[in-house]
């Protein structure tokens, strides 16, 4: 049985200044107490000015920014971008749980509506319900008849499931097309490395060839 | 051949506060892009108070601490708290790379001396040679009779070896002991899982029986 010392006993710091800013960076998400300690001693090697700007950085940014009031999207302004580019399609609206997800669908160049972040999926194991989401800000642009699809674009988890069932349910009754992003096997992926359930729902939920291959 | 998008493209910011902070965070070593816009966006979801004290934190940090004159350990004074400490034995120095490596040694309680922080170690290809060291302070120390024990506690790579040996060479001819924090199995392991060169060293370097049983 090996005694680690180093994890038993790091808050032998010589320094409050150095505890501080240590239990601060270890605050953030996946960061330990020495992958913070590692962080703090490369900062205090770099300029006293360059660190000044990392932490103001920050500062500004919790200020300034702002939530979309249209699609609750990142912003400077009241409208972020996307909502305001008379260019994209505004009856179509993609529903994505963080803005990371925006990212990403933006990255591919494939689509051309506009979004609605949930801030988040429903998971009770984290607390996190409904009525924590941007669910309502969503019915009542369907109910004010601005929608013609909805596109669920959640995580392919038990949590995103639940949400996507959750919102469907909701919308069900009212005239808006619901689709939801595919689910299969990854391209590039070899058909024995896919997984059962993956490749099941490939197989059950497959395309007209000719749709695939004449875009 | 599959195509990671997110890989890609990530620099598709809806906000130039946004992408500043990500830029500011991927700078630290070892967050690339991704990790720093899960950190920036976690910051976004706390108060905004918090931020303001996670920002000034790192300022005041940078701004405020201070090396230890006698040892180049981290310190909010002049003088660190253990080359202050009148109940240490000054006059064994304990020769370290980093304040990590103070921490990690204190946390054993088994070392009484005191310590000399070099501040790296030498490493050509990260273009850190000797005079970039804190390796004369150290010399000044041994040639005004101030040290009876020289013990070097650097890491055992190859760079922890050029360093040692270099020092070696300058204070072989001083009057003073040099030992090295002892090599060999580590504690808990099981031999056949000890390496080759490891394993070797602690059969050359082998103790008496009663020097390890009898403490």
């Amino acid at each position: 049985m090996q005694v680690n010392f180093h994890e038993m006993d790091i808050g032998n710091y010589s320094s409050k200044l150095l505890e501080n800013a240590v239990n601060e960076f270890s605050k953030l998400p996946g960061i330990g107490k020495k992958t913070a300690l590692r962080l703090v001693l490369h900062l205090l090697r770099q300029e006293e000015e360059d660190v000044e700007i990392f932490g103001n950085t920050i500062i500004k940014l919790r200020k300034e920014i702002k939530h979309c009031t249209i699609c609750h999207n990142i912003s400077e302004t009241d409208i972020c971008s996307i909502c305001s580019d008379t260019y994209r399609d505004h009856r179509t609206i993609c529903i994505v749980e963080n803005i990371k997800d925006i990212m990403a669908i933006e990255a591919t160049r494939q689509y051309n509506g506009v979004y609605h972040v949930l801030g988040g999926i429903i998971s009770p194991m984290d607390g996190i319900g409904p009525s924590d989401l941007n669910i309502n800000s969503l019915l009542e642009k369907v109910k004010q008849d601005k929608v013609d699809e909805i596109i669920f674009a959640l995580s392919t988890t038990m949590e995103g499931d639940t949400t996507n069932f959750y919102i469907y349910r909701k919308l069900n009754n009212l005239p808006v097309k619901i689709s939801i992003i595919a689910r299969g096997v990854s391209i590039g992926d070899e058909l024995e490395y896919a997984d059962e359930i993956t490749l099941g729902r490939s197989i059950v939920n497959r395309s007209e060839f000719s749709d695939v291959f004449s875009k």
